[in-house]
């Protein structure tokens, strides 16, 4: 059974039954400012991020650091983050930076949600990569969820799994993607969009929100203000552009 | 002779001959919205980071952006930026991510613009690191600008160079920041404080505002709209509840 219905199933049943610290955590006002109640997904979740040479800085970090800080809301029920790139060895990001990965592509452990962040090669050389794209199609058919930052949203684009639905990407760059990927709806107005399991994004500075929107859908609004907060922003997703497809 | 005053005159007679490409590049909004023309320094500065064990990613890889950014908007007169670690190997974030730093401090080139990030020991632990310490306070004496991000306030309170300065820090901290050092005026309502040749700011998702604050004064606010809208964001610094100290 593929394990996204398993997931969703446990989440329903744990709602129901009113299970403990995630439940808990949830004001009053999340029927609100949200159409759902939190997934509240028992245990821990890994986050993997694609580490290719000429990644872009704050595409990467910034949802990392979102995500990566849920453990300090619940140190049960949380997202674990690791970098992960083709060969494990160290990548060298766009401004210069040296990272060393936590895995690669060939030891990473099962990955839950699946972050593309944007590199200088994502609109040309990624895509022609057949080891990154080989890799990236069975990443992303085996996610709970996917997130792409900026012209992340490309390689997503050419893996087909856009095909028929709406998506974002760096604004500069959303007639490329509707050029090169027709059958993906590209959003102008939106700094996020949500279909399905995909989350896509402007990138930069508001790297920070697809990320957020997705603890506030895991974890709560209150979880997601409090992660936000820590980073100096006031989170309220109405107060953001964005796109969520009917499901 | 002091080489701030050197690279001030030097700026001045620049400005007043009317000296070709960074001139050029300024708009005549500058007056507007800026008090005084852009210094338009010629040539390479160069910007060290500090990189620490437990250094937080948003608040070294965000200024990092900005100011690596400069050399998209002029190949000629731009900054370098590179990270200085104390003894040249790796280091990982508080988020759990490794950098391996250009430098150490034994062999960085002389810094320009010196930018220290928070750490999870900046308010603790850092601040009795007599290895960081020495190094810091010189490092502060000889740059011609000093950003601090976050918790980075302490490091620099603790070398003396704040003590009858205003300056900010993390939202949460400004308390501990008043008490552990009362000689600084610390100010609650900026995003951001200059006082003489010392930037601090909150830190956080707002860590774009010191560099994109220092960007303008060197290169002027038209390059600053510009590296801003690379990373999806607005400059208008008149809108981000900052505070210059008269000079």
């Amino acid at each position: 059974m593929p394990r996204l219905h398993n997931f969703l199933s446990l989440a329903l049943v744990l709602l129901i039954a009113g299970c403990g610290a995630a439940q808990s955590e949830e004001p009053a006002s999340v029927a609100e400012t949200s159409q759902e109640a939190a997934l509240a997904p028992a245990g821990i979740l890994k986050a993997g991020f694609v580490g290719l040479e000429t990644v872009y800085n704050s595409e990467l970090m910034a949802p990392y650091d979102i995500l990566q800080h849920s453990v300090f809301r619940d140190s049960i029920n949380y997202v674990e983050t690791f970098v992960v790139s083709p060969d494990g060895q160290p990548f060298t990001t766009f401004e210069g930076i040296t990272i060393t990965p936590h895995y690669s592509f060939d030891d990473a452990p099962e990955i839950d949600i699946l972050v593309i962040p944007s590199t200088g090669g994502s609109m040309s050389t990624d895509l022609e990569n057949e080891v990154f794209m080989t890799w990236l199609k069975q990443a992303v058919d085996r996610a709970q969820y996917v997130i792409t930052v900026c012209d992340g949203a490309f390689p997503l684009a050419a893996t087909g799994a856009l095909d028929g639905r709406q998506a974002t990407t760096f604004p500069a760059d959303r007639d490329r993607l509707a050029e090169m990927f027709p059958d993906v709806e590209v959003l102008y107005d939106a700094n996020f969009a949500v279909d399905g399991k995909f989350i896509t994004s402007v990138g930069g500075a508001l790297s920070y929100e697809p990320a957020l929107y997705l603890v506030e859908r895991l974890y709560g609004v209150e979880h997601a203000r409090r992660t936000a907060q820590g980073l100096v922003l006031d989170w309220d997703v109405s107060q953001i552009p964005h796109f969520i497809a009917s499901q």
